[in-house]
């Protein structure tokens, strides 16, 4: 697969700005600059669907790094896209003339607390405590007089600066692209109503709010935990009981892949017999055959949020992230598309 | 899936030694306490065999955390397993007393000499420089005096402090996995003969090596890129001429992958048909149908040792660390043995 790098240029043409403003918004100066919302918004949509990674060091060369700043996580291993974060989080953070501490902290409070005095002894400039999958946090208490933004958590009262998905607005986006290939009566879920699952509440949240204004509803579900293995006994199960859905809406893309499986068992085809949509837009998605339209988890620009709102010192409210769709040839119609 | 913690007592008794041995190893001291390099690699082995995640929070209350280091990598988003190096560095840091900077340079010499020159105002005590892919480098100038170990990389003249993948002993594994199944006489090469490729070279030699030793040789080979896609066209091009392999020996797990997808699209089933092999053993290769044989990558170890040398002055010559055969179904007779 050739490694073409995406350049500045091609993501300013697919935002259709100039490569200034382009330039701007990926350097967290959009404010600043008095750059559109919109234009802002086309510019990091532009820059995620290219997969766009900015020449940090190029960048940093002009700026002599003299300050510290700390990401906190529970643990970067948990999950394949962490890294992403984490390289979002250390590319603001380098452009902005700062080095970073990484510590995981495992989410044991005392444990955490302990690093974060140890942090604080080092005079770092700031924080970003950081969860891997998106969930409500408690504040540490070593935190509460500290500048801090919370990247990809939340605390339930609402009143921490935090940098979120945007998981509704993909969950809609994965529903109306089902409604487009007009697959809407015949639509089914993959995957576990979990209410206390961010990820999960939100996109069949958005699903079903789509679904509904489209006059339809979901015509089943295939119920499973988010794994590959218990995704293809759902399916397997359902096509056993001779339901021919016409789309499967996986909540995510591991789930997708033992959908995938299921199918493929059966002697159907993807996606004449049946579409796929998912979420997460994981390396697999592209690698599954037909590869998986998917909405994609922006952990790059995330982690780049949250360490440009820090140091600019825009620590209100909650930021939701936008989640790219990536049509590609599992459902009807999306390869064209695509 | 159970999200069951592996214990110390677990690994422990998987490798036959007491929890104190294990204990030792697992915290750098197998050297210290005198362990015998055959328990110590016992337990390394169990360690990265049960997925062993050491619990770094509850161990570093005991130590203040007093010094930093730096990890300097290329970048932690080319590959998804390379969290587990950064991990496993972090965890083998902060349980000595350290605190980590990541940097990443992405290989552009004078941009990592800026940053190091950075690190070293900082009274950095000491450098981990770390490579995602495994491959030669050239030391930066401002590394030669200080004290260093490189992660998965590696100096032309073998010179300097190095922590590397067994990738040869890998390679032999995994032959020995399929002359052990009696598969030898009909085994086939998916990947490239990549001669500039660490991976690729060694784990080639090590599975001729084992071929040769067993009065056998490759049958032929399907070339391709290391990509799902590229396989799949590779594979289902063999299958087309009517060649029917007893075994296939794919050079990593996204090749393993379009492997699968030829197989299946031929209509064969694995392992009855095809055996198939693999190397790399990421999430993906649990997740097949059936799971996948996959000779494992021990980034999580290969952190940990790269620290504990570094902070241990253990900076003289290259340390091999060991990479599991992972039993899995997709070898004929495999699942009995898994």
């Amino acid at each position: 697969m050739a490694q073409h790098r995406v350049t500045l240029a091609e993501v300013a043409r697919r935002a259709g700005v100039s490569r200034t403003t382009a330039s701007y918004v990926l350097n967290g100066l959009g404010k600043d600059m008095r750059i559109a919302e919109d234009a802002r918004s086309r510019v990091l949509r532009a820059a995620q669907e290219l997969d766009y990674r900015p020449n940090l060091m190029a960048r940093s060369l002009k700026t002599k790094v003299t300050h510290t700043l700390a990401l906190v996580s529970d643990t970067i291993v948990t999950e394949q896209y962490a890294g992403r974060l984490v390289h979002g989080a250390l590319a603001a953070a380098v452009r902005q003339g700062r080095l970073a501490y990484l510590v995981e902290g495992e989410g044991e409070p005392a444990a955490e607390q302990r690093l974060l005095e140890d942090l604080l002894d080092r005079q770092v400039d700031g924080f970003v405590y950081a969860r891997m999958f998106t969930r409500p946090v408690r504040l540490p208490a070593g935190l509460a007089g500290q500048r801090r933004v919370l990247l990809n958590c939340y605390t339930e009262d609402g009143r921490e600066p935090s940098v979120l998905p945007d998981e509704l607005e993909a969950g809609r986006a994965a529903a109306r692209a089902v409604v487009a290939a007009g697959l809407q009566d015949g639509a089914y879920l993959v995957g576990e109503r979990a209410p206390h699952v961010f990820a999960g509440r939100q996109r069949l949240a958005g699903i079903e709010e789509v679904l509904a204004g489209a006059g339809a509803r979901l015509a089943g579900e295939a119920p499973c935990a988010w794994w590959p293995e218990s995704a293809r006994e759902a399916v397997a199960g359902l096509l056993a009981e001779g339901v021919r859905p016409r789309a499967l809406v996986c909540l995510n893309d591991r789930v997708a892949l033992g959908a995938y499986q299921a199918v493929h068992a059966a002697g159907l085809a993807i996606p004449d017999d049946v579409s796929v949509v998912s979420f997460d837009d994981s390396e697999l998605a592209a690698w599954l055959d037909p590869p998986l339209t998917s909405v994609a988890l922006p952990h790059f620009a995330m982690g780049q949020r949250a360490v440009e709102r820090l140091l600019a010192g825009d620590t209100e409210g909650t930021e939701r992230v936008p989640m790219p769709l990536r049509v590609r040839a599992s459902l009807a119609g999306g390869a064209a598309r695509g």
